[in-house]
């Protein structure tokens, strides 16, 4: 029963509840086949039903409080099992779609479909970037573990392959190979590398082992590679609204940001980019194309391309943040911005912390023609990363095991964000927006401008409860009636009851504003 | 039989051979006891019988062909085991300082005592460095596993715990311990801070877990208390000659450096620093207190004391480089200039590179009241040291092993040295000066000025060896007749024809150079 691939079953004119960004996403990648755009490889019968019966509601063929077909008509209609069809109606009740009621089958639920946050229209001014003070309570908070973690955009451990990482750890761990103690190269190990480069073609290009330095994290690749193109006073181009961990990067490293324009779908609008450059002596562009922080934006193949081409005309290099790039809910994994490079000016960077152990701190940066400066800063830094963690991930990798777990894990985070979509427009107050990420860990969720979110914030961890306030994802705030919400958590009772202890406190917010 | 304790064997009133060096430091460590202070703990009575008769040949009671004592007369005298005797008798012949001659017994061999390098004398000139090209160099061929590497300033793996390390590092992957794939704290694991700040003792001051940073070893500790403390642009007063590792550092973070003139053993010439200090704005020191790289300098406790005086009267900064300062070869270990801090301005860097396992990258720095920029920094770049390793490191202290492998690893480390030297004495050329470090991994070798010494790396390269370039050492060159030669690896055949081919290449450049 492949309904969705042939066009059969009565659904398949409806859309997904997510999985339509992720396919206008993923058909733009560069590594699938036609095949493969219409029939997700490796995903279950019963996910295969849920998928289309979510697309159905989504789209408003089925309504609220429509019953759906029962699990005889549906077993003999899909001809599939009864265990695969009691799995796909679990399923859809358990994202929030449909109700169950005794003796009556499945309806779909009373759902309102908030809104996505509009596209934002930065001061195109560059500034000095001051987040520090912020981000240090902020941090502090996050480390709590009493609190239902919504501020923080890490999977779970839950969700990662703990035990099999482990095994790898011990296993490189022994005297016997003797690399573990001795300093790893300054690039990294080259069985990691040889593995990254390899992956890249996934990515949509070909590299070679040579062009990859292994870093600890994401974040220190961002670091090596900022210091690599812009000096200290220097204006960098970044997203509106961008991660706060680069906003303290460009802090600290003294550089000055100018705030690009951004659709809460497709990321930097390049028009405003464009005129920035026209105006400014720009060192760099610095964004994160594929699911940014915390937009969840996505941009368009073509609109990678555009960038890309704008930059290379005007030789300005682009520090791209892929980390999220893997977290793709969709079939496949959107291209980097990289796929469309030729001269060498895009510097990508990425990591393992979001997909396999936040804390072995391993990441990498592809970074063209700037390779030699990242590799003497990287020495003059810190000689080389860890060598234990990097083999461990490169003897994991070697098993085959990641592909695997990546499907797992997108799965799982997907729901949790559906759950926590369900769960936000169920208790938060009118005029609420949310975002509607196809990929990465993180809801954007706009708030009435009453709403101021520092005290939402302090309210919330009075409650037990962190959550990222917006003032952080700005040089200077700027994000004042946003949260952002992190969904890298199986969804369960705590988290749910978190959801609906902010939305309640912005709801009492927002009435006591309103008055 | 202590006879060196109570003074009654004939060699007393003479001198170790490195023993001297090592005494006058020990001394002035605040932890030891005066009774430390006279026989060393843990030292076998073979060491102890040898070291005083090493003592008296370095004082000149014995000579050049004089005949030591037979076994059965030493075994009378000192009351001993023969094997004891054999075993004092083999010491000596393997520092080279005596040698057997069939049927007739041991005799003090014939040695030149070459002299130590001068004090420096560099311009008082703040200047940018410019030392990347030459050292990315320098590097690539120190990882020619071919060479023989006594360019490279690293422990070799065979004197390392290798086997422990690797049980403490498959014990935290266990997946039950769950701390291994999360973020760790940006500060570092708080069992491995506990331990350091418990190591604080043995450095002359008590710390705090709070005061503490963990590190991707100490040359990431070095670059964040310079940022911590400097702006790009800013002047950092720095020992002349210095490490190339921390000039890299200051030319990635753009600021200058002003070198300060330093004695061969006592390192920093604080009347020197004084003149700088009222001639020019500073706004950081760093130095290498204990051991400098390369100098092997060890600054006198009442020079440390000084120093952090006459900073603290100026409310300038301290980076101090501790990296060493485990690697002593006396009795105890020689106190951080930290231990003279009253105002928090002294940043103490260190690490577990030198002496546990360089390429796990598991180092500190105790930031004074730097403290928050340091976390802030640390955050920003990486968000937190890579946990498994920090809390393998961590688990090995906990079992009271590092002390014993610091002790067996010292003891071999000063061998090698002393047998480096012999060897550098017996085939460098007339007019070679060599230091007499008391600890630290390397000699600094002055050769006639004639020899260019990146002439003589590059030929000595041809030949399998590598050494250190002098040039490598200033932050515009200026050591061009000087080598490194290190030392941490078990002296055998292999090193000691290396240092002979490094001999012969310079002699033959000097006389070249003569004619």
């Amino acid at each position: 029963m492949r309904a969705h691939a042939t066009g059969v079953a009565p659904t398949t004119d409806a859309g997904y509840i997510l999985q339509d960004a992720m396919t206008r996403a993923g058909a733009r990648g560069p590594s699938l086949s036609p095949r493969n755009r219409r029939r997700e490889r490796d995903v279950p019968l019963y996910e295969d039903l849920a998928r289309r019966f979510a697309r159905a509601i989504e789209s408003g063929a089925l309504r609220a409080g429509d019953r759906l077909p029962s699990v005889r008509s549906l077993r003999a209609q899909e001809r599939v099992s009864t265990s695969t069809v009691m799995q796909a109606l679990a399923r859809l009740e358990f994202a929030g779609l449909t109700e169950s009621r005794p003796r009556s089958g499945y309806f779909v639920r009373q759902r309102r479909l908030l809104p996505a946050p509009g596209p934002t229209r930065p001061a195109p001014t560059p500034r000095a970037v001051t987040v520090a003070p912020l981000i240090t309570r902020v941090i502090a908070a996050n480390r709590d573990d009493r609190l239902v973690p919504l501020g923080v955009s890490t999977p779970s451990s839950s969700l990662l392959p703990v035990g099999a990482l482990a095994r790898a750890l011990a296993a490189v761990s022994r005297p016997g190979l003797g690399g573990a103690v001795t300093y790893e190269a300054t690039a990294g190990f080259e069985g990691l590398r040889r593995d990254i480069a390899r992956r890249a073609l996934a990515w949509g290009f070909a590299a070679d082992p040579d062009d990859v330095v292994v870093t600890a994290g994401a974040s220190e690749a961002v670091h090596l590679a900022l210091r690599a193109v812009a000096r200290p006073g220097e204006i960098v181009a970044i997203e509106s609204p961008a991660f706060y961990g680069t906003l303290q990067a460009l802090e600290a490293l003294g550089l000055r940001a100018v705030e690009v324009a951004c659709h809460p779908e497709t990321g930097l609008d390049l028009e405003a980019l464009e005129r920035i450059l026209g105006e400014q002596r720009v060192a760099a562009v610095l964004a994160v194309p594929n699911f940014s922080n915390p937009s969840g934006s996505l941009m368009p193949e073509t609109a990678k391309r555009r960038l890309v081409r704008m930059l290379a005309e005007r030789e300005i290099p682009l520090v791209e943040d892929d980390i999220y790039g893997d977290l793709s809910f969709g079939e496949g994994r959107p291209p980097s911005a990289k796929a469309f490079d030729r001269e060498g000016l895009v510097l990508t960077c990425g990591s393992f912390s979001k997909t396999l152990a936040p804390g072995w701190r391993v990441g990498y940066v592809l970074p063209g023609r700037y390779r030699e400066s990242v590799l003497l800063l990287k020495f003059a830094l810190n000689v080389a990363t860890s060598s234990a963690p990097q083999r461990a991930v490169a003897r994991f990798l070697e098993t085959g095991a990641y592909d695997r777990h990546l499907r797992r894990l997108r799965s799982a985070v997907q729901m949790s964000a559906e759950r926590m979509r369900a769960a936000v427009t169920a208790s938060f107050p009118g005029g609420t927006r949310v975002s509607r990420p196809s990929g990465g860990l993180a809801l954007w969720v706009e708030l009435p401008r009453t709403v101021d979110s520092l005290a939402l914030y302090q309210r919330a961890l009075d409650a037990g409860v962190s959550v990222a306030p917006g003032e952080l994802f700005g040089p200077h705030g700027g994000y004042g009636h946003f949260i952002r919400l992190s969904y890298g958590h199986p969804w369960d009772e705590r988290f749910s009851q978190g959801v609906e202890t902010v939305g309640r406190i912005a709801a009492r917010m927002a009435e006591a504003g309103a008055r």
